[in-house]
């Protein structure tokens, strides 16, 4: 056995442990009956303990060197595999078991706290908890950035999605509030202008919404025998590539979130179920990060569920589900209803093109955060300042400012970017696809995203990890991100 | 930390382990889409070799010799944990891994061709699967011999209720042949004279039946934050303490499958719930092995819940769910429905009177198995011989004969026992909590099983494995298993 195989031995072996803890986060998002809550987070402590100490062993960093000093010369796979094994090893290598726990147990306490106080819309109440986290946070980034030969705050950022760094980000952040600053006005005027949208009447029975997911779910290419659809409070994917499991939650007034977002879970199903079987459970075969994971819901969800081409197939089949008013489900209709540009307090209810606003005034607080630059006593004035300044408005309270989302008071630093290169990169890649696929559009108006997710597979899931963010996009589209495409696509969309 | 300490940390860690494994295993059966399959099989693989690894490390031997010789010497529930971890630990240990792998192999591939084979009623294409079954569970029982001072037989039953051989259960099982000759004549006759039962008219919606199900379950003192009631093809228990999961599976046409199966499961449910919680995931604090489980559930489901004074309760409730004629759900009716003797050929279809002839068949059977009394080859026909012996019918093929359980064809030798076993401590404790508790029947005629629960849970959940199964029941009982309570309730039920 040569160290490279010792090595894929022990990747598969972790990846396999960390296969059962993804099925048990997902059994206590979807299932669990609330008294399993203390016995299943011991659970998976264990389990990542177990897979941390295989990553950690003593013998990975022998074997790593032994494999590094005998380099492949042919395969990039095997290549690419071994330099994502060091990096593994680096980030899990560089945190002190003492910091690991402290995290682990601090982010908890915090993020328990948090659920009062953002019903309370009490950030006080928060406060010295979010300022002990903060402060982990800080000493985990200064941990890994020396290992890393990065700073800290791109040390967060490169947990989430390798390779890229505010440097990365911060450009094509400040180009996109600029565009956004003439943007936004001139689609509130259009939309002002246009008739308001009819919003279909309901109830809508859960079950008949269910169908109709899990059917839309299936017509856009998952296959359900190596998934599932649930219910949870919080929509996600996850499981594994061969058994991966959506979830998402249904309103009987309004039947768009559910709708919208089994088709978002879909895109991430499908990339998961895409990966490289070849691959499977090494790091080379895993989704390329979450800015690229983001992508493929989004593309699937934004650009191509939400574009006229899908909704005149979608509306009738809408109406088919639901009966009532055609009205509202004409093609036209729909996309007045959900193509709405509004300058709201709240991140995952915002539409496509505020959206970015938000992340950028988390981007940059979270940056201010970790460099020492903003106190957490400061957090809500800086965040009301912010948001004042990207889109015009002032959170009535905490609870739709600083308090609303849960990343930061569970340790989640670095994440925020993700979504915003995941929409870029998403019109980024349409744009390429549809360059690429004949048909592409014409196939959507019949229901038909086989020619669209086909392209994506070869382009993107296939991948897995083999290049970086930049290179996978550069291959695929010619070019590293670029708003450009985004840009373009907000003006087709909202201003023309 | 002292030696006893280290060893509790550990036990409590390799027992998390298998909590992350017994959610899997629910999931598996009552979730999984069937492309999850292979990979499942590898997630349950390394988590028991992990926890295997954990049990058998040399740090364990260590730590047992220098707590055994330091012995509490007021802690009762101490010396107990400490006596199981040896007795785990001596288990784990004398098994080769080579053996322990192979096993895990040829059982899975066994299993696999028993299913098309059943199917099929072809025993001759499962016979050299078998035969290398039994020669590696032969193997099994050799190494375990010795090392924990018993019979290779019963080093195997050992594996499934502790502390109880072949020498314990022959007399019962040769008693209880002695009775059943006399009494099974005897009850059919009577059975023969009486009116036959109606059968409720369906359809029962399946919706209906699950509601019922639930609300029986909680009934009977399941509490479901604590639990889930689903489907699965084959009903079982399963899940941890803090969190059971029960399934069923519903027919249309007949409901008392679904409801009875889900009356039995919450009888086990009910013991995993009132475990002692200070022991958790330690030795002590599980269940004190099969047969005492199978009391559990026999003592709700055939003692409890088809009794008169509990029938008297759930006749009208069946009504009010499903309506229809009221005749067939008339107590009487129920019981005479619910209470039926018959000679069959099917191990899980037999009434408690008959069922004992199927266990004590194989026990006879596996024992020469095992002894190198009977060659595989031979099995068919020693089984169709036996079962014409206990109860005068012969299978009219193999599948509905000796390829009908999984349980050996899946490695599962020495198990079958703890059935009858559990039946009859059903029985024993049954008659014991009727002298200790006043009003007990009165309160299951008001569908109240608190009184008896509440009994169980003092006499035996909240023990845990403090006690072996014999003192167990001479604690709660004033004897150890002894048919006579068995044979008296039948004798009351089917003969007077």
């Amino acid at each position: 056995m040569t160290a490279y195989d010792r090595l894929t031995a022990r990747f598969a072996r972790i990846a396999t442990i960390q296969e059962a803890a993804a099925m048990l986060g997902w059994d206590a998002a979807a299932m669990m009956p609330p008294g399993g809550g203390a016995a299943r987070g011991d659970q998976l402590a264990v389990l990542a303990g177990l897979a941390h100490g295989l990553l950690v062993a003593p013998e990975v960093a022998d074997d790593l060197a032994a494999a590094e000093a005998d380099p492949p010369h042919d395969d990039p796979w095997h290549a690419a595999n071994l330099r994502l094994m060091r990096h593994a090893h680096t980030r899990a290598a560089a945190l002190p078991g003492r910091l690991v726990e402290a995290q682990a147990r601090e982010n908890s306490a915090c993020e328990k706290v948090w659920r009062e106080a953002r019903a309370q819309s009490d950030f006080a109440a928060v406060r010295p908890y979010l300022a002990t986290v903060v402060g982990l946070v800080r000493e985990q980034a200064d941990a890994l950035a020396p290992r890393l030969g990065l700073t800290p705050y791109d040390a967060l950022m490169d947990g989430y999605q390798r390779g890229i760094g505010a440097a990365d980000v911060a450009p094509v952040f400040a180009a996109y509030e600029t565009f956004l600053a003439d943007a936004l006005p001139r689609a509130e005027a259009r939309q002002a202008a246009r008739p308001a949208p009819l919003r279909p009447a309901g109830p809508f029975p859960v079950a008949a919404q269910e169908a109709l997911c899990r059917r839309l779910s299936a017509r856009l290419g998952l296959d359900f025998t190596h998934a599932r659809l649930d219910r949870s409070a919080h929509p996600f994917s996850g499981g594994t590539p061969t058994d991966v499991r959506i979830t998402t939650r249904y309103d009987p007034a309004d039947f768009a979130q559910a709708v919208l977002g089994v088709v978002h879970e879909t895109g991430h199903a499908l990339y998961e179920r895409g990966l490289p079987a070849a691959h499977a459970r090494q790091p080379v075969g895993e989704a390329a990060g979450m800015a690229a994971h983001e992508s493929q819901s989004l593309i699937i969800e934004m650009q191509a569920a939400r574009s006229d081409a899908f909704l005149a197939w979608l509306g009738p089949e809408l109406l088919g589900a639901f009966g009532g008013d055609p009205a509202p489900y004409a093609p036209a209709n729909l996309g007045r209803l959900w193509r709405r540009v509004e300058r709201g307090f709240i991140r995952v209810d915002a539409d496509e093109m505020t959206y970015p606003a938000h992340v950028i005034l988390r981007f940059r607080l979270e940056q201010a955060l970790i460099g020492g630059d903003l106190a957490v006593a400061d957090l809500p004035g800086a965040w009301n300042d912010g948001l004042r300044a990207l889109l015009g408005v002032t959170p009535p309270d905490d609870a739709r400012g600083c308090l609303q989302d849960i990343h930061w008071y569970d340790g989640g630093f670095g994440y925020f970017p993700s979504y915003t290169m995941g929409a870029m990169a998403a019109a980024q890649l349409m744009a390429a696809a549809r360059r690429a696929v004949t048909g592409l559009d014409a196939a959507l108006a019949e229901g038909d995203a086989a020619p669209l997710v086909g392209w994506l597979r070869a382009q993107v899931h296939a991948k897995g990890s083999l290049l970086g963010f930049q290179d996978l996009l550069r291959a695929a589209t010619g070019k590293p991100l670029d708003p450009g495409d985004f840009e373009a696509h907000l003006t087709a969309r909202y201003l023309t």
